[in-house]
């Protein structure tokens, strides 16, 4: 990107300085002209985006309508985006939106070998972090039990691109990378092959596949039947804040791919996606009740104290509707224990005037 | 409403000129100014508007909060409303949007004994029109089992204001009009009779209460758990069609009375809520896969066939997503039976479309 643009973007406002420790860093929080949002300017240096992935509903119809030839098929790992670089010396990791995430970034030496770096400074590594110990999202991979750990899923070179996946599997394994799983390389026809891959995933709980093109210009997901339950599952506290479409989409598509899998539903699933949808939102409104607020509890380990401290601020500035309240931060097996909780406003207030009996036109 | 009022109206394009068999009149299909939706202007008289009725989540907070004094309580009936007058000397029904209903028109002398206009010529009869067989909803009150039936709930005088409660049921047992059930006054403070009344209406299936203010001013709605499971259940079809809300406001209220109802979430609710809002769609998706359209099939009698051609071309006329076509016209028992679909044009497209295997950000 040129300085000119980078100047306009500061000028206009699309860019506005952002601080982590003693660097300086722009983030287009925003999509502006061409530059797609998470761009992020910094240290003379621009860390692409990580571009939003399209989603298909149908494998059989899907797959041979967007892949004319070999692709790859991926594990897709249930956590949240990071890209991780080494900027003027110091191992950082941005979110989606472009922001230094002072947890990821602490974390970083558990969460990879970092000499990858030495050889290749100007590279950007991307990864899902996934577990249940982790600042953003509820939902985690079963087989990560605690903390949290990266799967790497692409690298970035220093042009900018994405290597073609199978180079970029060689120096997984050349730098014993974390990864997610990669299940090999499938011609547009094998479909078969497909559903016994998803239905085995579905019964390992795990949340779906990526599928990229062998010169890496093309991702499709698509999701198990599982996860969209599972999302469901541990978003259902919030029903009367996450946008409706939310639950209903997830809905769809659970039935969608069920039918493509050949699994009808059953008075099993009946029950299971009932409980799914109501029974934490009757949490909600038992624990509303008691303390007068949705909220959600959060646990997180750091190794640098004020990082935590930093995370909270970072939480509290990003959205106008979730405040973040310190529970603790405590000395633990080696780690300083974040534990906090995210207030959601809309839905507290909400909840707050339909409680009292106020009367609404809907 | 004043001449000039109307004749700016026109002017502005905030009417029309509708037309119903040899009758010239003008529908307020939105507000207009301080004229509300649904208001009429036909003949020299106007027709006021039906109010919408705010709703009420909590019992025990929210009546004494709207009601400083005794209020009537009546039965809200699961149907569609109909405003129902003598015009010229011709028997008319009103949709609440303005329209003449042909349906509804050509059943007025089945649902009300018509002697009452003799008497009041310049009055309005609001009534629920309810059963299965109505061109307009999918649910339907458990005690109508065929065709459909009016259920009277308010009465409009000559100066377009409501008659007062007391007042009204009085000229309702005077004409022997059929009426919603009245379940008489209550004082602010009787929350457990209230709540004794909705437990009881809650069990026989019926969808809720409308409370009212002795001098007329002020009506409430509550609606009981079965009625919002019942709802998503005759819906679920529409699951891509309705907005998200539809479900997920019935979900949150659905939790919201049990829980005021001192009633918990048990493993048979969640069965039946998972069934209510996942059969339906599973059915329209299989149903999609033979026949190519998400549709639902409407039946109801006519005495007058234009009317039943009449009511075709409303409902083409009324909505741009959704088509409807005739599946035949009989004369059966006396009656001029009419079956057709509508046809859910955003729903049957978006399905096309993830069948096919299209990709799509979400």
């Amino acid at each position: 990107m040129e300085k000119a643009k980078i100047l306009d973007a500061l000028k206009e406002g699309a860019i506005q300085e952002a601080n982590f420790e003693d660097i300086k860093y722009f983030p287009f929080l925003e999509e502006w002209k061409d530059i797609p949002r998470g761009t992020v300017v910094i240290e003379e240096r621009v860390i692409p985006s990580y571009p939003r992935i399209a989603r298909i509903m149908r494998i059989a119809s899907g797959v041979p309508r967007h892949f004319k030839g070999p692709f790859l098929v991926e594990e897709k790992v249930d956590g949240y985006n990071a890209r991780i670089a080494k900027v003027s010396g110091k191992m950082l990791a941005f979110t989606r939106s472009g922001l230094i995430c002072p947890f990821t970034t602490d974390r970083i030496p558990d969460l990879l070998p970092t000499q990858f770096f030495n050889d290749h400074p100007q590279w950007v590594i991307c990864a899902e972090i996934a577990g249940p110990e982790n600042p953003y999202i509820e939902a985690h991979p079963p087989y990560v039990k605690e903390d949290v750990r990266a799967f790497v899923f692409d690298i970035i070179d220093e042009k900018g691109n994405f290597l073609p996946p199978l180079e970029k599997w060689e120096i997984i394994k050349a730098y014993q990378l974390p990864a997610v799983e990669n299940y090999g390389v499938f011609e547009p026809q094998e479909i078969k092959r497909l559903y016994e891959l998803l239905n085995r995933l579905n019964e390992e709980k795990r949340e779906g596949i990526v599928l990229k093109s062998l010169d890496g210009g093309k991702r499709l997901k698509f999701v198990t039947p599982f996860a969209n339950l599972h999302d469901i599952e541990v978003s259902s506290e919030l029903l009367e804040e996450l946008p409706p479409h939310f639950y209903i989409n997830r809905l769809s598509r659970l039935i969608i791919s069920l039918d493509e899998l050949g699994k009808k539903c059953d008075d099993r699933l009946f029950y299971e996606a009932g409980k799914a949808l109501l029974e934490g939102f009757e949490d909600a409104l038992n624990k509303f009740k008691r303390q007068r607020r949705i909220y959600h509890t959060f646990s997180c380990r750091f190794h640098n104290p004020e990082r935590a401290e930093a995370l909270l601020q970072l939480l509290n500035r990003a959205s106008s509707t979730i405040r973040v309240k310190k529970r603790s931060l405590i000395r633990e097996n080696g780690f300083w224990v974040l534990t906090f909780d995210k207030v959601f406003l809309r839905s507290t207030s909400l909840l707050a005037n339909l409680l009292r009996g106020q009367a609404v036109f809907d």
